[in-house]
């Protein structure tokens, strides 16, 4: 394409707003502009990208025996009364009502939908396995949307639905999508962890995956062993103790209170007394479906509330406020500490390990000292209910675990029947039985996906895109258009690529060379070809830009001839 | 693909709910499903359709060098109100509050973004003409959704919009998109002609054409000329009277008065009276802007509100209620007459010409003979104030009118500076002087676009597809999947076909013959190929729907042949 004639409006400095890299890179390169909090249009380099995502989804979808459909965006809210989630959601969802007081949801997810059209259209195991994709609008009222389009609160999402016979049917459905997002991960050039995870408020009742796009700006921490395949989430990251972690026995003395005044956190009292994070017992009040408990972790750690909830098999696990915790433990907030509390006490075991500990002594200003488990207090249960730190080992083979930052790019459910329970979707088995059918569901942030593409992809002068996702594969900048044999030669080369099927963009503008590079690193085709003063004698600069970005002089047919090359090595996958 | 796997509910009889045969068949077919009214899900063979359009869509759009954008479903209340169609829009806009309270439509249309982003991004001649489009869901909240895709509340567009320095810019954008339009529909192999319409609620200064697929359930009356290239929306159609339309002058008997107890319909007088319906004065009372005012026409004419609107220069024109009709007549409803009202009178030329009329008295339970305009009652204007009828002329060439009906599929828009007024779109001209833009938007119905196809591909026993949209060229059926020289040789000409790159369907399912073959006419591929027991000579049965329907026993090579060489002469073009 011709670039005098695009919507391309490239900004030389950084908005405001955009906190991330890749946000900053999007907005500057042309590719996105904001239209509300959350909402954004893609102008035509972005939706050329959006293009080639939904292009390899496609291919990878089809590939695993997954046919497309469309479903709507607005969704009768009974569907989500039965199912339970019409409440459950939240103020996510966004809800609104008809010109005759029928009440609609914005689908940010559509298990409904497909779960009562298949219960409506399939009746029997002869039609099963089902497997359904689309690529589709969603809408989550984001409370803080952020970074572009990692947050957002309009998006393009590519969910799957699989419906099968049987719990073994949805190992092999569920095996081929995971196969495919590895490909599709793959094929859109990144660095990503399938990660062990939990299934949130999907639901479900078996196995989910995420797939994590590696990123400094990710909002989720993955746990992972350098030396074997163990890779998860932070709410699901289990792990071995080191061995060094315990503590010799020794006589503990008395349990004593000190004078802490003001001091609440575990920063406040290290710096005050001059004691490791290590040797605090942290003691949080938690509600478990309305009934308070204690968790106490150790100083240094975090406690896990999905650990926690699993192992109180609560529906729910949240913070108690500040006035549940003055009445539980007589003082104001910051001064908990297991001693002397009425209600259950659930004890991390690294915490258990803790011979001789500080806490909070359940009074203002006052902390004690010389705790020691069994003696001042008793845990009801003893048990992992802290995040994984630095320090773990893998669970499988022992080795240092590593922690790093993703996107969540991908993520598979085991659904099981909790969709099909609530919305009816039953068929005949082989021997003339009614039975439920075994859900799956596979989703992919396309628009995300963009930005975490754009973050692993980028550079300070902008965006150096994958070949098999850049808006286009190669960009022509004539040095000068003024200069008729530069003009002729570009337009030359631009035609012959054009014919041979490559995306190929021309800077047919009259701005001044510095303005035409910049630019160039903006828009980010990971080829160049520079048409400058040795047009006359059909010489060029080559730059492979993601191949060392070295300029090179060369023949305008050899210019051709590799631009063939490297973007036919690309033509079967894309 | 094979149809085993597919969710493919076909059904054998046609459900309540649809009126239209497209409807029905598309139900009945398994290419969609109604979700809420005038909500649907595309299942796997709507989705293929509508791929299909988007497919030619955007190869004409890029051919006329248009580039594709995407912008959000969820657009800020603020921008609607600034260019005033948020009160404007009425009851088919759809409005929602955010979690923060902020306000928001589900957009029918994009002219308030894509103006507020063009006025945002360009401000320069030199960037200018700007053409662009998207294709993206809509919302409208329409009152009486009906006929299946032709009015839905959700739906897929294809809307464009330009932006020149100056009204003969517009004409060539506009012109270009007349000619993209005739080349997409053409391309869908419809029937469908160019009209001049009337603006509607886009609003806009200049000329504006619809594309209308013709069909006998089409909404809108098309007014065309069977000789010249005249074609109108009935809204908007012009025409000559015929030569003989005016009676001779004789003396006109004084009005006077005749009982008409209960009779107020033209139908009704006119079976009452023993008189034709061409000799009565019809007299409708019309609100125009809270003005009231008398209009009259023939007896077996209709008013038409678009040209009354025009030729009082008028924001809004609606009929009268009935309190008000008895206050201005003094009496109620369906006695109305132009004489002795005190109200101004617009007169049709043709009820002009009825010198010995009869029309009501304003009084109830009677009606006058013998009304004389001019003499009787006086006219304050006399012009074309009525839908054009049987009987009337091109107004080009005098050739007699037809009347046919027709589906709204496309419609484009000389807007002029409408929104880039109110939006703020201006740049800087070559003088340096700040001047606004000139805006054009251009529409295409794509899920709408689907029904229309259906419409005219339509049989009793399903649709038949026009090669370019069928979701698959070509059904392979095998008589029975049990006999192996039937499944082997049906295998291996699905094989062959998949590889030369054709859509292929392989009905592959353990089925009755004749539900194989019910099933294949609502599927609607236009070409067949029928696989029965002449299978071990290697003898298939070949079906061209297109053509005539008939069977002919052929070589499986030369069945082959056939498709590749029909197939083939569609490539470029798909």
């Amino acid at each position: 394409m011709r670039q005098k004639q695009m919507l391309l409006p490239t900004l030389r400095e950084a908005p405001a707003e955009a906190e991330a890299l890749s946000h900053q890179l999007l907005l500057r390169g042309g590719y996105i502009r904001q239209l509300a909090a959350g909402i954004y249009s893609y102008l035509p380099l972005g939706t050329r990208v959006l293009h080639k995502l939904e292009h390899v989804i496609r291919e990878e979808m089809e590939a695993s025996g997954f046919d497309e459909l469309l479903m709507p965006a607005m969704q009768p809210s009974e569907l989500w009364e039965k199912s339970g989630r019409y409440t459950e959601y939240g103020p996510e969802l966004i809800r609104l009502d008809d010109r005759h007081q029928r009440g609609f949801v914005l689908g940010p997810t559509h298990e409904e939908v497909i779960t009562s059209l298949v219960a409506a259209e399939v009746n029997t195991y002869r039609k099963l396995p089902l497997r359904l994709y689309q690529i589709q609008t969603k809408f989550r009222d984001e409370r803080r949307p952020r970074f572009g389009l990692l947050r957002g609160r309009e998006f393009l999402m590519k969910d799957a639905y699989s419906f099968d016979t049987d719990w073994p049917g949805l190992d092999a459905s569920y095996r081929l999508m995971v196969e495919a997002y590895h490909r599709i991960f793959e094929r859109c050039g990144l660095l990503f962890k399938a990660v062990e995870a939990e299934a949130g408020s999907i639901g479900g009742e078996g196995e989910t995956l995420e797939f994590m796009a590696l990123a400094e700006i990710g909002e989720d921490t993955i746990v992972s062993c350098p030396s074997c395949h163990y890779a998860a989430n932070l709410e699901k990251a289990v792990f071995r103790q080191k061995q060094d972690s315990k503590l010799p026995l020794t006589v503990v003395p008395d349990m004593k209170e000190i004078y802490t005044p003001d001091t609440r956190t575990i920063e406040e009292l290290s710096a005050f007394l001059g004691e490791k994070p290590e040797s605090f017992l942290k003691t949080m009040i938690y509600m478990a479906d309305d009934q308070p408990v204690a968790v106490v972790v150790r100083g240094d750690h975090e406690v896990n509330e999905f650990k926690l909830k699993n192992a109180l098999s609560a529906a729910n696990v949240e913070l108690a406020d500040v006035e549940m915790v003055e009445k539980i433990t007589g003082a104001p907030h910051g001064f908990a500490g297991p001693a002397g509390l009425s209600i259950p006490v659930y004890v991390d075991m690294d915490a258990a390990a803790v011979r001789d500990g500080m806490a909070g002594a359940n009074r203002k200003d006052y902390h004690v000292r010389h705790l020691s488990i069994g003696r001042d207090f008793e845990a009801v249960e003893t048990g992992d209910f802290r995040n994984s730190a630095s320090g773990d080992c893998c669970p499988h083979c022992g080795e240092g675990l590593a922690f790093s930052r993703g996107i969540e790019i991908g993520h598979v459910f085991k659904l099981g029947t909790k969709y099909s329970k609530s919305l009816g979707a039953t068929f005949t088995n082989q021997e003339g039985k009614e039975d439920l059918m075994i859900m799956g569901c596979y989703g992919i942030g396309v628009s995300r996906l963009m930005s975490a593409v754009a973050e692993q992809y980028q550079s300070e002068a902008g965006i150096c895109w994958p070949l098999s996702l850049s808006p286009f594969q190669i960009h022509i900048i004539p040095v000068s258009m003024k200069d008729a044999a530069q003009a002729d030669l570009a337009e030359e080369l631009y035609n012959k690529l054009r014919q041979a099927g490559i995306d190929v963009l021309l800077d047919d503008r009259d701005e001044r060379p510095g303005v035409k590079f910049k630019d160039g690193d903006l828009i980010g085709a990971p080829l160049r070809i520079i048409v400058g003063k040795a047009a006359s004698e059909y010489q060029v600069e080559w730059v492979n830009r993601l191949d060392g970005n070295e300029k090179e002089m060369i023949d305008a047919e050899e210019a051709l001839a590799r631009v063939n090359e490297i973007c036919s090595s690309f033509a079967g996958r894309l």
